[in-house]
Protein backbone atom coordinates (compact mmCIF):
# COMPACT_ATOMS: atom_id res chain seq x y z
CA UNK A 1 0.00 0.00 0.00
CA UNK A 2 0.94 3.39 -0.93
CA UNK A 3 2.15 5.74 2.11
CA UNK A 4 0.62 9.18 0.98
CA UNK A 5 1.45 12.67 2.14
CA UNK A 6 -0.43 15.77 2.20
CA UNK A 7 0.64 18.70 1.35
CA UNK A 8 0.08 22.83 1.28
CA UNK A 9 -1.40 23.12 -2.31
CA UNK A 10 -1.59 24.03 -5.08
CA UNK A 11 0.57 22.14 -6.94
CA UNK A 12 4.15 24.34 -8.35
CA UNK A 13 4.03 26.16 -4.48
CA UNK A 14 7.71 26.05 -2.95
CA UNK A 15 5.85 23.65 -0.21
CA UNK A 16 4.89 21.03 -3.54
CA UNK A 17 8.45 21.33 -4.60
CA UNK A 18 9.75 20.55 -0.53
CA UNK A 19 7.27 18.30 -0.24
CA UNK A 20 9.02 15.99 -3.54
CA UNK A 21 12.40 16.40 -1.86
CA UNK A 22 11.17 15.50 1.58
CA UNK A 23 9.40 11.98 0.07
CA UNK A 24 11.34 11.22 -2.67
CA UNK A 25 10.36 7.23 -2.31
CA UNK A 26 8.62 6.14 -5.27
CA UNK A 27 5.83 4.29 -2.90
CA UNK A 28 4.81 7.87 -1.57
CA UNK A 29 1.59 9.11 -2.99
CA UNK A 30 1.54 13.48 -2.87
CA UNK A 31 -1.68 14.49 -2.07
CA UNK A 32 -2.70 18.09 -2.18
CA UNK A 33 -5.04 19.86 0.23
CA UNK A 34 -6.20 24.50 -0.11
CA UNK A 35 -4.89 25.48 3.32
CA UNK A 36 -2.52 24.88 6.21
CA UNK A 37 -5.68 23.94 8.65
CA UNK A 38 -6.69 20.81 6.21
CA UNK A 39 -2.95 19.45 6.06
CA UNK A 40 -2.99 19.21 9.73
CA UNK A 41 -6.25 18.00 10.28
CA UNK A 42 -6.34 15.16 7.15
CA UNK A 43 -3.34 13.87 9.11
CA UNK A 44 -4.96 14.20 12.19
CA UNK A 45 -8.19 12.62 10.86
CA UNK A 46 -6.12 9.16 9.31
CA UNK A 47 -6.73 9.99 6.03
CA UNK A 48 -3.25 10.74 5.07
CA UNK A 49 0.30 9.42 6.89
CA UNK A 50 2.05 12.18 6.78
CA UNK A 51 1.60 16.42 6.08
CA UNK A 52 3.55 18.53 4.78
CA UNK A 53 3.53 22.45 5.95
CA UNK A 54 5.83 25.48 6.23
CA UNK A 55 6.68 26.22 9.97
CA UNK A 56 9.23 29.52 9.21
CA UNK A 57 11.00 31.44 6.54
CA UNK A 58 14.75 33.10 7.21
CA UNK A 59 13.29 36.45 6.70
CA UNK A 60 9.55 36.50 7.72
CA UNK A 61 10.28 34.30 10.69
CA UNK A 62 7.37 31.96 11.95
CA UNK A 63 4.24 30.89 10.12
CA UNK A 64 2.09 31.29 12.55
CA UNK A 65 -0.93 29.73 11.68
CA UNK A 66 1.09 26.33 11.49
CA UNK A 67 1.96 27.33 15.32
CA UNK A 68 -1.17 28.34 16.07
CA UNK A 69 -3.42 24.79 14.58
CA UNK A 70 -0.52 22.70 16.17
CA UNK A 71 -1.30 24.34 19.59
CA UNK A 72 -5.18 24.60 19.59
CA UNK A 73 -6.63 22.32 16.86
CA UNK A 74 -4.76 18.84 16.49
CA UNK A 75 -2.68 16.02 18.29
CA UNK A 76 -0.34 15.19 15.62
CA UNK A 77 3.93 14.87 15.69
CA UNK A 78 6.53 16.70 14.27
CA UNK A 79 8.45 13.63 12.47
CA UNK A 80 11.17 15.54 10.57
CA UNK A 81 12.52 18.61 9.55
CA UNK A 82 13.36 20.32 6.13
CA UNK A 83 15.49 23.41 4.92
CA UNK A 84 14.46 24.17 1.55
CA UNK A 85 16.18 27.42 -0.73
CA UNK A 86 13.54 30.25 -1.49
CA UNK A 87 14.12 31.56 -4.90
CA UNK A 88 11.26 33.83 -5.98
CA UNK A 89 10.80 34.41 -9.55
CA UNK A 90 8.59 37.47 -11.46
CA UNK A 91 6.30 35.21 -14.25
CA UNK A 92 4.69 37.19 -17.04
CA UNK A 93 2.28 35.61 -19.72
CA UNK A 94 4.87 34.71 -22.99
CA UNK A 95 2.28 37.51 -24.80
CA UNK A 96 3.73 40.48 -22.14
CA UNK A 97 7.30 39.60 -22.44
CA UNK A 98 8.29 42.72 -24.38
CA UNK A 99 7.64 45.52 -21.83
CA UNK A 100 9.99 47.82 -20.16
CA UNK A 101 9.63 47.80 -16.17
CA UNK A 102 7.72 50.54 -15.67
CA UNK A 103 4.93 49.07 -18.01
CA UNK A 104 3.91 46.46 -15.48
CA UNK A 105 0.56 47.53 -13.73
CA UNK A 106 -0.16 44.34 -11.47
CA UNK A 107 1.76 42.07 -9.35
CA UNK A 108 0.04 39.21 -8.38
CA UNK A 109 1.33 36.68 -5.00
CA UNK A 110 0.91 35.51 -1.47
CA UNK A 111 1.26 38.08 1.18
CA UNK A 112 4.55 36.67 2.44
CA UNK A 113 6.28 36.43 -1.20
CA UNK A 114 5.01 40.12 -1.89
CA UNK A 115 6.92 41.11 1.52
CA UNK A 116 9.94 38.99 0.50
CA UNK A 117 10.48 41.35 -2.77
CA UNK A 118 8.84 44.51 -1.24
CA UNK A 119 11.98 46.81 -1.37
CA UNK A 120 12.55 44.87 -5.32
CA UNK A 121 9.39 46.29 -6.10
CA UNK A 122 9.24 49.75 -4.87
CA UNK A 123 12.70 50.11 -6.84
CA UNK A 124 12.12 48.30 -9.80
CA UNK A 125 7.87 48.25 -10.34
CA UNK A 126 6.99 51.50 -8.85
CA UNK A 127 4.06 51.56 -11.06
CA UNK A 128 2.48 48.20 -10.46
CA UNK A 129 -0.69 47.60 -7.81
CA UNK A 130 -0.24 44.75 -5.19
CA UNK A 131 -2.67 42.45 -5.10
CA UNK A 132 -3.46 39.17 -2.95
CA UNK A 133 -3.54 35.53 -3.98
CA UNK A 134 -4.12 32.44 -1.72
CA UNK A 135 -1.02 31.13 -3.20
CA UNK A 136 2.27 31.56 -5.35
CA UNK A 137 0.72 29.46 -7.44
CA UNK A 138 -2.73 30.77 -7.85
CA UNK A 139 -1.08 34.05 -9.09
CA UNK A 140 0.69 32.50 -11.43
CA UNK A 141 -2.85 30.92 -12.65
CA UNK A 142 -4.31 34.27 -12.66
CA UNK A 143 -1.63 35.64 -14.60
CA UNK A 144 -1.80 33.18 -17.44
CA UNK A 145 -5.68 33.39 -17.13
CA UNK A 146 -5.01 36.98 -18.86
CA UNK A 147 -3.05 37.52 -21.40
CA UNK A 148 -4.01 40.84 -22.48
CA UNK A 149 -2.91 42.29 -19.13
CA UNK A 150 0.71 43.31 -18.09
CA UNK A 151 0.66 41.39 -14.84
CA UNK A 152 3.57 39.74 -12.72
CA UNK A 153 3.46 37.05 -10.63
CA UNK A 154 5.86 36.20 -7.77
CA UNK A 155 6.53 32.42 -7.77
CA UNK A 156 8.37 29.87 -8.37
CA UNK A 157 9.92 28.55 -11.29
CA UNK A 158 8.07 25.39 -10.98
CA UNK A 159 5.09 27.10 -11.20
CA UNK A 160 5.93 28.94 -14.13
CA UNK A 161 6.67 26.08 -16.31
CA UNK A 162 3.52 24.32 -14.86
CA UNK A 163 1.63 27.15 -16.43
CA UNK A 164 3.48 28.05 -19.46
CA UNK A 165 4.63 31.44 -17.78
CA UNK A 166 7.76 33.01 -19.21
CA UNK A 167 10.67 34.22 -15.98
CA UNK A 168 10.94 37.56 -16.60
CA UNK A 169 13.98 37.37 -13.71
CA UNK A 170 14.58 35.21 -11.30
CA UNK A 171 16.16 35.12 -7.11
CA UNK A 172 14.22 38.59 -6.54
CA UNK A 173 13.90 38.24 -3.05
CA UNK A 174 14.87 41.15 -1.07
CA UNK A 175 17.95 39.20 1.29
CA UNK A 176 19.93 36.32 -0.23
CA UNK A 177 20.24 33.32 2.18
CA UNK A 178 16.54 32.44 2.01
CA UNK A 179 15.60 29.51 3.47
CA UNK A 180 12.32 27.79 4.53
CA UNK A 181 11.84 25.23 7.27
CA UNK A 182 9.32 22.85 6.63
CA UNK A 183 7.50 20.28 9.15
CA UNK A 184 6.25 16.75 8.30
CA UNK A 185 3.74 15.61 10.74
CA UNK A 186 1.96 12.46 11.74
CA UNK A 187 1.31 9.76 13.90
CA UNK A 188 3.92 7.57 13.62
CA UNK A 189 7.99 8.22 12.94
CA UNK A 190 9.29 8.70 9.21
CA UNK A 191 10.40 5.69 7.51
CA UNK A 192 14.07 5.17 7.38
CA UNK A 193 16.31 6.72 4.71
CA UNK A 194 19.72 6.07 3.20
CA UNK A 195 20.82 9.60 3.52
CA UNK A 196 22.06 10.75 7.40
CA UNK A 197 20.30 13.87 8.98
CA UNK A 198 21.99 17.01 9.70
CA UNK A 199 21.12 16.65 13.55
CA UNK A 200 18.13 15.50 15.40
CA UNK A 201 15.84 18.25 17.23
CA UNK A 202 13.41 18.06 20.08
CA UNK A 203 10.34 20.35 19.84
CA UNK A 204 8.19 21.14 23.11
CA UNK A 205 5.41 23.84 23.49
CA UNK A 206 5.72 25.32 27.47
CA UNK A 207 2.83 27.28 28.56
CA UNK A 208 4.03 29.40 32.18
CA UNK A 209 2.17 28.58 35.24
CA UNK A 210 1.24 32.95 35.58
CA UNK A 211 3.19 36.44 34.78
CA UNK A 212 5.87 36.65 37.44
CA UNK A 213 8.70 38.39 37.03
CA UNK A 214 11.91 35.31 35.25
CA UNK A 215 9.48 32.77 35.09
CA UNK A 216 10.97 32.15 31.39
CA UNK A 217 14.41 32.34 32.73
CA UNK A 218 13.64 29.71 35.16
CA UNK A 219 12.67 27.36 32.42
CA UNK A 220 15.62 28.47 30.29
CA UNK A 221 18.45 27.96 33.59
CA UNK A 222 16.43 24.30 33.55
CA UNK A 223 18.00 23.64 29.66
CA UNK A 224 21.43 26.20 30.00
CA UNK A 225 23.10 24.48 32.90
CA UNK A 226 22.76 20.78 31.43
CA UNK A 227 24.28 22.39 28.25
CA UNK A 228 20.92 21.53 26.17
CA UNK A 229 21.16 24.25 23.29
CA UNK A 230 17.85 25.87 22.50
CA UNK A 231 17.94 26.57 18.52
CA UNK A 232 14.43 28.68 18.65
CA UNK A 233 12.28 30.32 21.19
CA UNK A 234 8.81 31.12 19.72
CA UNK A 235 5.88 32.43 21.81
CA UNK A 236 2.62 32.62 20.63
CA UNK A 237 -0.47 33.86 22.25
CA UNK A 238 -2.67 31.88 24.39
CA UNK A 239 -5.56 33.94 22.80
CA UNK A 240 -6.74 34.47 26.52
CA UNK A 241 -5.60 37.93 26.79
CA UNK A 242 -2.38 40.32 25.44
CA UNK A 243 0.55 39.16 27.71
CA UNK A 244 -0.15 35.61 27.75
CA UNK A 245 1.77 33.33 25.75
CA UNK A 246 2.97 29.54 24.70
CA UNK A 247 6.55 29.01 24.13
CA UNK A 248 7.80 27.23 21.05
CA UNK A 249 10.74 25.87 22.18
CA UNK A 250 12.93 23.87 20.08
CA UNK A 251 16.19 21.64 21.16
CA UNK A 252 19.11 20.82 19.24
CA UNK A 253 19.06 16.89 20.67
CA UNK A 254 16.54 13.88 20.39
CA UNK A 255 14.59 12.94 23.32
CA UNK A 256 17.12 10.70 26.34
CA UNK A 257 15.78 9.35 29.56
CA UNK A 258 18.30 11.67 31.58
CA UNK A 259 19.17 15.39 30.29
CA UNK A 260 15.94 16.02 28.28
CA UNK A 261 13.35 13.53 30.51
CA UNK A 262 15.43 15.66 33.39
CA UNK A 263 14.84 19.48 32.08
CA UNK A 264 11.21 18.82 31.43
CA UNK A 265 10.72 16.86 34.69
CA UNK A 266 12.05 20.19 36.28
CA UNK A 267 9.99 22.89 35.10
CA UNK A 268 6.87 20.56 35.00
CA UNK A 269 7.50 20.33 38.95
CA UNK A 270 7.42 24.47 38.82
CA UNK A 271 4.34 24.69 37.59
CA UNK A 272 5.00 24.71 33.80
CA UNK A 273 2.74 22.81 31.35
CA UNK A 274 4.53 20.85 29.04
CA UNK A 275 3.32 19.19 26.20
CA UNK A 276 5.99 17.36 23.72
CA UNK A 277 5.61 18.16 20.12
CA UNK A 278 8.15 15.30 18.74
CA UNK A 279 11.94 14.47 18.50
CA UNK A 280 12.49 14.17 14.98
CA UNK A 281 15.56 13.81 11.85
CA UNK A 282 16.40 17.51 10.24
CA UNK A 283 17.58 17.36 6.92
CA UNK A 284 18.49 20.15 4.33
CA UNK A 285 18.35 20.75 0.73
CA UNK A 286 21.44 23.25 -0.83
CA UNK A 287 21.13 26.69 -2.71
CA UNK A 288 21.04 26.17 -6.28
CA UNK A 289 19.76 22.52 -5.92
CA UNK A 290 17.38 21.53 -8.82
CA UNK A 291 13.89 20.97 -7.76
CA UNK A 292 13.06 17.08 -8.03
CA UNK A 293 10.88 16.42 -10.48
CA UNK A 294 8.56 13.13 -10.72
CA UNK B 1 1.02 75.16 14.66
CA UNK B 2 -1.14 71.39 14.47
CA UNK B 3 1.06 68.76 15.49
CA UNK B 4 0.44 66.02 12.36
CA UNK B 5 0.22 61.96 13.28
CA UNK B 6 0.41 59.63 10.22
CA UNK B 7 -1.76 56.56 10.85
CA UNK B 8 -1.56 53.13 8.76
CA UNK B 9 -4.77 53.97 6.40
CA UNK B 10 -8.06 54.05 4.75
CA UNK B 11 -10.08 55.48 6.90
CA UNK B 12 -12.23 53.06 8.89
CA UNK B 13 -10.05 50.84 9.95
CA UNK B 14 -9.24 49.55 13.57
CA UNK B 15 -5.65 51.38 13.27
CA UNK B 16 -7.69 54.85 12.67
CA UNK B 17 -10.31 54.05 15.39
CA UNK B 18 -7.02 53.90 18.03
CA UNK B 19 -5.10 56.57 15.98
CA UNK B 20 -8.50 58.82 17.43
CA UNK B 21 -8.32 57.21 20.44
CA UNK B 22 -4.69 57.68 21.09
CA UNK B 23 -4.46 61.32 20.36
CA UNK B 24 -7.95 62.83 21.00
CA UNK B 25 -6.54 66.58 21.11
CA UNK B 26 -8.24 69.14 19.05
CA UNK B 27 -4.76 70.54 17.82
CA UNK B 28 -4.15 67.17 15.95
CA UNK B 29 -4.19 66.40 12.35
CA UNK B 30 -3.98 62.80 11.53
CA UNK B 31 -2.74 62.10 8.03
CA UNK B 32 -3.98 58.87 6.20
CA UNK B 33 -0.71 56.53 4.93
CA UNK B 34 -1.18 53.80 2.26
CA UNK B 35 1.03 51.05 4.26
CA UNK B 36 3.16 50.58 7.39
CA UNK B 37 6.51 51.01 6.13
CA UNK B 38 4.89 54.52 4.71
CA UNK B 39 3.94 55.63 8.20
CA UNK B 40 6.87 54.90 9.59
CA UNK B 41 9.30 56.22 6.66
CA UNK B 42 6.94 59.51 7.33
CA UNK B 43 7.60 60.11 10.69
CA UNK B 44 11.44 58.82 10.16
CA UNK B 45 11.75 61.71 7.10
CA UNK B 46 9.78 64.44 9.40
CA UNK B 47 6.81 64.75 7.35
CA UNK B 48 4.90 63.90 10.53
CA UNK B 49 5.49 64.55 14.11
CA UNK B 50 4.12 61.33 15.00
CA UNK B 51 2.88 58.12 13.65
CA UNK B 52 0.37 54.96 14.97
CA UNK B 53 0.74 51.47 13.85
CA UNK B 54 -0.60 48.18 15.51
CA UNK B 55 2.28 45.63 16.60
CA UNK B 56 0.69 43.17 18.33
CA UNK B 57 -2.77 41.37 18.11
CA UNK B 58 -4.06 39.16 21.12
CA UNK B 59 -5.06 36.09 19.05
CA UNK B 60 -2.59 36.86 15.36
CA UNK B 61 0.51 37.86 18.02
CA UNK B 62 2.76 40.13 16.26
CA UNK B 63 2.40 42.39 13.19
CA UNK B 64 5.68 41.24 11.80
CA UNK B 65 6.02 43.83 9.49
CA UNK B 66 5.99 46.56 12.09
CA UNK B 67 8.83 44.89 14.12
CA UNK B 68 11.05 44.98 10.85
CA UNK B 69 10.56 48.35 10.05
CA UNK B 70 11.42 49.76 13.27
CA UNK B 71 14.48 46.72 13.16
CA UNK B 72 16.04 47.71 9.22
CA UNK B 73 14.55 50.68 8.12
CA UNK B 74 14.14 53.46 10.33
CA UNK B 75 15.51 55.37 13.35
CA UNK B 76 12.64 56.53 15.57
CA UNK B 77 11.70 55.80 18.41
CA UNK B 78 8.47 54.28 20.52
CA UNK B 79 6.70 57.38 22.39
CA UNK B 80 3.61 55.84 23.65
CA UNK B 81 1.57 52.59 23.62
CA UNK B 82 -2.41 51.60 23.03
CA UNK B 83 -4.35 48.54 24.11
CA UNK B 84 -7.27 49.00 21.51
CA UNK B 85 -10.27 46.00 21.56
CA UNK B 86 -10.73 44.79 18.03
CA UNK B 87 -14.64 43.84 17.11
CA UNK B 88 -14.89 42.55 13.66
CA UNK B 89 -18.16 42.68 11.91
CA UNK B 90 -20.09 41.05 8.37
CA UNK B 91 -20.53 44.36 6.83
CA UNK B 92 -22.91 44.03 3.41
CA UNK B 93 -24.16 46.14 0.83
CA UNK B 94 -28.03 47.27 1.75
CA UNK B 95 -29.61 45.78 -1.36
CA UNK B 96 -28.25 42.33 -0.17
CA UNK B 97 -29.45 42.10 3.69
CA UNK B 98 -31.75 39.61 3.08
CA UNK B 99 -30.15 36.94 2.14
CA UNK B 100 -29.68 33.41 4.29
CA UNK B 101 -25.95 32.31 5.11
CA UNK B 102 -25.04 29.66 2.75
CA UNK B 103 -26.28 32.57 -0.16
CA UNK B 104 -22.75 34.34 0.44
CA UNK B 105 -20.77 33.69 -2.11
CA UNK B 106 -17.30 35.80 -1.14
CA UNK B 107 -15.74 37.10 1.86
CA UNK B 108 -13.28 40.08 1.50
CA UNK B 109 -11.30 41.57 4.26
CA UNK B 110 -7.41 41.58 5.17
CA UNK B 111 -5.73 38.50 5.56
CA UNK B 112 -5.54 39.09 9.87
CA UNK B 113 -9.10 39.55 9.81
CA UNK B 114 -10.09 36.62 7.61
CA UNK B 115 -7.90 34.54 10.35
CA UNK B 116 -9.37 35.99 13.06
CA UNK B 117 -12.47 34.93 12.02
CA UNK B 118 -11.28 31.95 10.54
CA UNK B 119 -13.29 29.13 12.38
CA UNK B 120 -16.71 31.68 12.54
CA UNK B 121 -16.13 31.33 8.52
CA UNK B 122 -16.08 27.55 8.40
CA UNK B 123 -19.22 27.02 10.20
CA UNK B 124 -21.31 29.99 9.45
CA UNK B 125 -20.40 31.09 5.40
CA UNK B 126 -18.85 27.38 4.44
CA UNK B 127 -19.90 28.40 1.00
CA UNK B 128 -18.12 31.47 0.96
CA UNK B 129 -14.69 31.76 -1.02
CA UNK B 130 -12.50 33.74 0.56
CA UNK B 131 -10.42 37.08 -1.29
CA UNK B 132 -7.97 39.01 0.20
CA UNK B 133 -7.88 43.33 0.73
CA UNK B 134 -5.17 45.40 1.84
CA UNK B 135 -7.07 46.31 4.00
CA UNK B 136 -10.99 45.70 6.35
CA UNK B 137 -11.94 49.22 4.76
CA UNK B 138 -10.82 48.60 1.11
CA UNK B 139 -12.74 45.24 1.62
CA UNK B 140 -15.99 47.51 2.35
CA UNK B 141 -15.38 49.91 -0.53
CA UNK B 142 -15.03 46.94 -2.26
CA UNK B 143 -18.41 45.36 -1.33
CA UNK B 144 -20.12 48.40 -1.90
CA UNK B 145 -19.13 49.00 -4.91
CA UNK B 146 -20.69 45.54 -6.30
CA UNK B 147 -24.17 46.03 -5.26
CA UNK B 148 -25.35 43.13 -7.34
CA UNK B 149 -22.87 40.50 -5.49
CA UNK B 150 -23.83 38.46 -2.83
CA UNK B 151 -20.35 39.97 -1.07
CA UNK B 152 -19.66 40.61 2.70
CA UNK B 153 -16.53 42.38 4.17
CA UNK B 154 -15.13 41.63 7.50
CA UNK B 155 -14.33 44.91 9.36
CA UNK B 156 -15.10 47.59 11.85
CA UNK B 157 -18.48 49.00 12.51
CA UNK B 158 -16.94 52.41 11.54
CA UNK B 159 -16.12 51.23 8.04
CA UNK B 160 -19.91 49.96 8.11
CA UNK B 161 -20.62 53.24 8.75
CA UNK B 162 -18.12 55.37 6.57
CA UNK B 163 -19.53 53.09 3.31
CA UNK B 164 -22.98 52.82 4.07
CA UNK B 165 -23.04 49.07 4.26
CA UNK B 166 -25.45 46.73 6.33
CA UNK B 167 -24.08 44.97 9.61
CA UNK B 168 -24.93 41.42 9.44
CA UNK B 169 -22.97 40.48 12.20
CA UNK B 170 -21.10 41.86 14.98
CA UNK B 171 -18.20 40.39 16.84
CA UNK B 172 -17.81 37.19 14.74
CA UNK B 173 -14.17 36.70 15.68
CA UNK B 174 -13.46 33.15 17.09
CA UNK B 175 -11.79 34.56 20.16
CA UNK B 176 -13.29 37.14 22.43
CA UNK B 177 -10.41 39.04 24.62
CA UNK B 178 -9.28 40.19 21.06
CA UNK B 179 -7.07 43.25 21.66
CA UNK B 180 -4.58 45.04 19.47
CA UNK B 181 -1.71 46.74 20.75
CA UNK B 182 -0.76 50.19 18.86
CA UNK B 183 2.71 51.63 19.08
CA UNK B 184 3.12 55.66 18.39
CA UNK B 185 6.58 56.45 17.22
CA UNK B 186 7.82 59.58 16.90
CA UNK B 187 11.68 62.00 17.48
CA UNK B 188 10.07 63.32 21.00
CA UNK B 189 8.17 61.91 23.68
CA UNK B 190 4.71 62.40 23.59
CA UNK B 191 2.54 66.05 25.04
CA UNK B 192 1.61 65.69 28.73
CA UNK B 193 -1.84 63.78 28.90
CA UNK B 194 -4.88 64.69 31.56
CA UNK B 195 -5.35 60.75 32.11
CA UNK B 196 -3.05 58.89 33.58
CA UNK B 197 -1.00 55.98 31.96
CA UNK B 198 -1.60 52.62 32.98
CA UNK B 199 1.90 52.15 33.08
CA UNK B 200 5.47 52.38 32.09
CA UNK B 201 7.24 50.17 29.39
CA UNK B 202 11.09 50.18 28.01
CA UNK B 203 11.54 48.41 24.66
CA UNK B 204 14.98 47.01 23.67
CA UNK B 205 16.35 45.19 20.60
CA UNK B 206 18.16 42.64 21.50
CA UNK B 207 21.45 40.94 19.31
CA UNK B 208 23.20 38.44 20.78
CA UNK B 209 26.86 37.34 20.15
CA UNK B 210 26.65 34.18 18.40
CA UNK B 211 24.89 30.88 18.55
CA UNK B 212 25.98 29.12 21.88
CA UNK B 213 24.67 27.36 24.53
CA UNK B 214 22.44 29.84 27.14
CA UNK B 215 23.20 33.02 25.56
CA UNK B 216 19.42 33.97 25.86
CA UNK B 217 19.41 32.95 29.21
CA UNK B 218 22.22 34.77 30.37
CA UNK B 219 20.65 37.67 28.93
CA UNK B 220 17.20 37.10 30.79
CA UNK B 221 19.70 36.70 33.95
CA UNK B 222 20.71 40.17 33.83
CA UNK B 223 17.27 41.05 34.67
CA UNK B 224 15.95 38.52 36.42
CA UNK B 225 17.68 39.16 39.36
CA UNK B 226 16.57 42.69 39.54
CA UNK B 227 12.98 41.76 39.32
CA UNK B 228 12.53 43.40 36.38
CA UNK B 229 9.76 41.67 34.92
CA UNK B 230 9.76 41.15 30.98
CA UNK B 231 6.59 41.33 29.50
CA UNK B 232 7.11 40.27 26.28
CA UNK B 233 9.84 38.43 24.24
CA UNK B 234 9.66 38.35 20.43
CA UNK B 235 12.35 36.52 18.17
CA UNK B 236 12.57 38.29 14.87
CA UNK B 237 14.69 36.78 11.77
CA UNK B 238 18.14 39.11 11.36
CA UNK B 239 17.77 38.06 7.76
CA UNK B 240 21.13 36.55 7.40
CA UNK B 241 19.95 33.17 7.52
CA UNK B 242 17.93 30.66 9.40
CA UNK B 243 18.74 30.10 13.38
CA UNK B 244 19.77 33.83 13.77
CA UNK B 245 17.53 36.45 15.66
CA UNK B 246 16.80 39.33 17.42
CA UNK B 247 15.08 39.92 20.29
CA UNK B 248 12.64 42.39 21.23
CA UNK B 249 12.34 42.58 25.01
CA UNK B 250 9.69 44.94 26.87
CA UNK B 251 10.46 45.40 30.06
CA UNK B 252 7.62 46.57 32.78
CA UNK B 253 9.39 49.66 33.91
CA UNK B 254 10.03 53.37 32.61
CA UNK B 255 14.07 53.93 32.07
CA UNK B 256 16.35 54.42 35.47
CA UNK B 257 19.90 55.05 35.75
CA UNK B 258 20.17 52.49 38.30
CA UNK B 259 18.72 48.91 37.36
CA UNK B 260 17.86 49.46 33.68
CA UNK B 261 21.04 50.93 32.89
CA UNK B 262 23.15 48.30 35.16
CA UNK B 263 21.29 45.85 33.43
CA UNK B 264 21.59 46.84 29.69
CA UNK B 265 25.62 47.58 30.37
CA UNK B 266 26.41 43.90 31.51
CA UNK B 267 24.80 42.32 28.66
CA UNK B 268 26.60 45.08 26.42
CA UNK B 269 29.90 43.66 28.06
CA UNK B 270 28.79 40.49 27.58
CA UNK B 271 29.04 40.56 23.61
CA UNK B 272 25.25 41.34 22.88
CA UNK B 273 24.22 44.26 20.89
CA UNK B 274 21.48 46.41 22.59
CA UNK B 275 19.30 49.09 20.90
CA UNK B 276 17.18 51.22 23.14
CA UNK B 277 13.72 51.48 21.02
CA UNK B 278 12.21 53.96 23.88
CA UNK B 279 10.57 54.68 27.27
CA UNK B 280 7.13 55.42 27.09
CA UNK B 281 3.24 55.36 28.69
CA UNK B 282 1.19 52.86 28.18
CA UNK B 283 -2.62 53.42 27.79
CA UNK B 284 -5.68 51.12 27.71
CA UNK B 285 -9.22 51.65 26.14
CA UNK B 286 -12.01 49.09 27.33
CA UNK B 287 -13.76 46.83 25.23
CA UNK B 288 -17.16 48.22 24.22
CA UNK B 289 -15.76 51.73 24.53
CA UNK B 290 -17.47 53.62 21.67
CA UNK B 291 -15.01 55.09 19.07
CA UNK B 292 -13.84 58.33 18.89
CA UNK B 293 -15.77 60.60 16.23
CA UNK B 294 -14.83 63.83 15.42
Amino acid sequence: MKRTVAYLGPAGTFTHEATRAFFPEDDVELVEYPSIPDVLDAVDAGHCHYGVVPVENAIEGSVVLTLDWLIHQVDVLIVGELVYPIAQCLLVHPFQAGRSPEEWTRVISHPQAVAQCRLYLREHLPGAEVSFAESTAEAARQVKSRPDEAWVAIGTRTAGELYGLHVLEEDVQDHPNNFTRFIAVGKEPLPKRNRDPELHKTSILVTLPSDYPGALHQVLSAFAWRQLNLCRIESRPTKKGLGSYHFFIDVEKDWDPVLMAGAVAEIEVLGCHVRRLGSFPCYRVSQGAKPIVR
